[in-house]
């Protein structure tokens, strides 16, 4: 089975408007993805920002539950958390290498991503025994900006339900994509 | 297909200690639930809670996102929260069998819940030609307190990944369940 690696970006994404932006960490944002990726067997959770105070922030946050007052509120959470690195993408990738033995192949999510591959295509792929690495792309704020479709291997089809609307939180779609791909 | 309706619990719940509490009502519970909520073709939304001052609160949010600032900010957000009613339990079941000519089957949600039925036959169950409307009830804090379990009419299997952690936040529960009830 592959090993699985979950990637939130926080730049570049775009605004409400559709301009490129970079977005904040949110600690909810890390909480919820890091339980989601635990229950979903995920092997890292990289928390990708390019400003170095952002990084402290979610840091601190980090901090807080694995060696302070929240330590001992929660061990579960703790579990979670500890299943988080905070860097930028390059160093995403190397150290995704670095644990699983071979380059992961780079996924793009999104809501409005066309030409994607199916959940079914993609779980399959997964569960092969020659799999490769794959890390999942979450994008923050309104989505990904179109330059990280390039940094992707491949897009996956957008979630869908029984009508057009599909503006989930990343928070709900990271768990609901971990769960067609590796729910049981 | 079953008219379905979710209702976000925040009395009686458990704490990390298993004590019963009243927990608050969060405003990334209203979105993030109302945004999967609208997503998956869910007909009302019930942010359920004992106390008025509670009660008020998200009344006040959701004004925001209805008829201030938040109107013009993000048109999806406001149809995601248009579909939320503050209340009680008894009255949503009411208000349910109102909009939908029966009274709904109230359906159990819990990472917990032994002897629940599995999502296959919920799904199947809820796209009959005559189904009935079904309640999903969604527990913040740790979980639904035991006397909710008798409340509802069934409950449905605990969402399961490939290892035992199941520690899942509400909001991607919730989304979780649901696409695994009426995705695509």
């Amino acid at each position: 089975m592959a090993a699985l690696f979950v990637a939130l970006i926080h730049y570049p994404v775009t605004d409400r408007n559709g301009r490129v932006v970079t977005s904040a960490i949110t600690s909810l944002d890390l909480h919820d993805i890091a339980r989601s990726a635990r229950t979903y067997g995920v092997v890292a959770y990289f928390v990708v920002h390019p400003v170095p105070d952002q990084r402290e922030f979610a840091g601190r946050v980090l901090e807080h539950w694995q060696t302070g007052y929240g330590r001992n509120f929660d061990s579960r959470r703790r579990e979670a958390l500890d299943l988080i690195q905070v860097t930028n993408l390059d160093e995403a990738i190397v150290a995704a290498e670095q644990i699983a033995g071979a380059r992961p192949l780079v996924v793009y999510t999104s809501a409005r991503a066309s030409g994607g591959i199916g959940y079914a295509e993609m779980r399959a792929r997964l569960e092969r025994e020659d799999a490769e690495p794959v890390m999942l792309l979450f994008g923050t704020g309104f989505g990904m900006a179109p330059p990280m479709l390039e940094r992707a291997d491949l897009a996956l089809a957008p979630v869908l339900g029984p009508g057009e609307y599909n503006h989930l939180s990343v928070r709900a779609a990271a768990g609901i994509i971990l769960d067609r791909l590796r729910g049981h």
